[in-house]
């Protein structure tokens, strides 16, 4: 019986175009995070079990694919649930893999300690369109540092990413967690009741105001309460300038929002302004939740013109390094969705710049081996001059097999006939 | 309770020098494959177990990470063993993937298909000093080219890699499983012995000839049998050169050696001498193995000075991608030992050439916010010419940390007082 010819379901085989675009890629991000004083980083694809099922990681903890326990330690015929047969899991971010680094390798790292990370994670989700279960993820963060130079460092460096890779007219929305629970709060939601009344807001971009309302009203909260908090967000008017956002709701509800909060993000939105290099605008979105239960303080996300959902985020997460050392460690994030870069790119035709001329060496079949040196050393005087050359035999199908290598970005043909030999 | 710190057994966290150093490597060595035409690929980290476990993998298909099924196709209280409960495994190798990558993507790739492929890979081994259970893999294969042109372009791009990375006087041992197979069958074994035969002759290197005849010998093989095949590596005398060797061997055999194998390692070996660009030698290795039981002709091992075993290896293996497709296709392959050439890297001290300076801005606690933007417009001017800038908050102990930036390569200091703002 012949073996599986297709990649395992939801996960896909990366063909040469699309490789060389994202090898292209990476260089990109890392070169320019580099230039930020992020130093590279690495840890392995799989976690402990439990530190990856911890409610950390919200929905994504019910989309891991587990590792089975080898050896003498599997008891499969005592086993009652996963949990007894399942050791390790595929890690399903590279957040939670990096605050275990950094709680195990503090003393070796440098304060405040910036690391990159690009790598694999999965996500046993229902495999759909433009969607893996394993993709790419590449992630900026600071650990170390609670002031605002994180957050801005970070917005700094992802946009300058994005810029060099020819992105202009994006946005990025903000919003701080705090500012999120001291509006629901001020409405009259219980702290118990957030969880449930930010998956609703979450949907805002989908669904609108209206839609929002009546599926709060829908799970029964008090119709004051809900009116209070739709009131908010209508009395802003649409105002996405985040000074002038803040300002409005000041102004209408003195000591609904912390001070603390506000301020960061008015210290943010003026240094990103002032000092970015990249096409962007930065605006206020107080109805940007992001997921993750671990935020805890500011959270920002890439929305793309060509792109309907999010192209990357992050945010402040404080408490989570302390999961794993038993004391907290201020760190913030940024995510670029690598994986959307990638399509975005490969759906507007993108060629690479800057790349080395291509050649192929056409060698007619039955061309004596003895004389094969003589060709290797031609090609290999070619590629110390940056030309990239590909040696191969002569088929029958001399125009064909042309056609394809021009297809493959091969402009350049020399052939090597047996009577020139 | 606290998470686990640590990363999971026999695994590791890849600290910042050393993940640049891999970078490094890895821009090298792509960009040289590259030169040769190689082109980038990638298949994912899992594959249908049944791929995995079909006996191609040797022992190494002891060694794999099973992935547990998910939701309803998990029957965990009617398992009777591991196949009821499990449906992917991590890939102990790229040459399986890659095999599988062909045989499903053939009609959209090229004839010959030159592949390039980085990657992690799995094995559940025993953990020991340097080496791990997630480590990463380094090949090029050529797919569907029959003749010797493919290994000869495997070793020559191979061998100018190692030299591009400052590898000198390294060997590159050859051996053919024919000949391999026809030493054996001539002394005298019949073909169902000579898998046993050769596990124990891969051990020439650590028990010497003497070693071999007498573990031959305990395994109850006919005396005459062994003597004789002991005598066939004796009349060799050690000699290295691989025509050498083949003549001594056809003169007092002959009829012992197929003539196509011994053409086509001569063939290999004039083209190889003739063209090389790296200080290697290349020799005649009769006793080389190769544990992979899907090698089908020419083999070959990377040896370094430095290093006791193997640095990598590779060979054909014509008959695999016929497991997936139904037909073979010729194909030969060369994998790099990535890890022990970092390990190699990392203890001779080595220093990425060509590192753009590092430049660290410190700036004074306190310093007003609204003029961080001028500090940051600096800071891009000067990551635009090339230099890495970090910045920074003042520590209290402000020699402290500036010894430890020194320690990570930073050698220039610019100082921001919030009295000068």
């Amino acid at each position: 019986m012949p073996l599986k010819k297709k990649p395992v379901n939801g996960m896909k085989d990366i063909m040469p175009r699309e490789k060389e675009i994202r090898d292209y890629v990476t260089r990109v991000i890392t070169d320019t995070y580099r230039s930020y004083g992020f130093t590279p980083i690495e840890t392995p694809c799989m976690e402990d079990i439990r530190n990856l099922s911890n409610k950390q990681g919200g929905e994504n903890e019910k989309l891991i694919f587990k590792v089975l326990k080898r050896g003498e330690k599997l008891r499969l015929d005592e086993a009652k649930d996963e949990s007894d047969v399942v050791d390790y899991g595929m890690r399903y971010d590279l957040t939670v893999p990096l605050s275990r680094f950094y709680a195990n390798n503090a003393n070796e790292l440098p304060t405040p300690f910036k690391a990159l990370q690009i790598g694999s994670v999965w996500r046993a989700d229902r495999p759909q369109r433009g969607r893996y279960r394993q993709f790419t993820q590449c992630d900026i963060d600071i650990l170390g540092d609670a002031t605002p130079l994180a957050e801005i460092e970070l917005i700094l460096a992802t946009t300058a990413t994005l810029g060099k890779l020819g992105f202009k007219g994006f946005e990025i929305r903000i919003n701080e967690r705090r500012i999120l629970k001291a509006m629901a709060i001020y409405a009259g939601f219980s702290d118990e009741a957030l969880e449930d009344v930010f998956i609703t807001l979450d949907k805002m971009d989908k669904i609108g105001i209206e839609g929002v309302k009546s599926e709060l009203n829908d799970h029964e909260y008090s119709k004051d309460v809900v009116e209070k908090y739709i009131g908010l967000f209508n009395e802003l008017e649409g105002e996405r300038d985040v000074k002038k956002a803040l300002s409005i709701l000041r102004e209408h509800h003195e000591g609904m929002l912390p001070d603390e909060a506000s301020d960061r993000l008015r210290e943010i939105v003026d240094a990103v302004e002032a000092a970015k290099e990249a096409d962007f605008s930065l605006v206020f979105d107080p109805t940007l939740v992001r997921g993750m239960s671990y935020y805890t303080g500011t959270i920002f996300e890439i929305s793309m013109p060509q792109f309907g959902s999010s192209c990357g985020g992050g945010g402040r997460y404080d408490e989570m390094v302390g999961k794993f050392s038993g004391h907290d460690v201020p760190a913030c994030g940024f995510s670029i969705g690598f994986e959307r870069i990638i399509l975005l790119l490969m759906e507007s035709g993108f060629t690479i710049p800057g790349q080395s001329d291509r050649k192929v060496y056409l060698i007619e079949k039955g061309y004596p081996m003895d004389k094969l040196s003589d060709i290797m050393a031609k090609a290999a005087a070619e590629r110390k001059n940056g030309t990239q050359v590909l040696i191969e035999w002569m088929n029958k199908n001399k125009k064909f097999q042309k056609e394809k290598l021009t297809n493959e970005g091969y402009n350049d043909f020399v052939e090597f006939f047996k009577r020139d030999a």
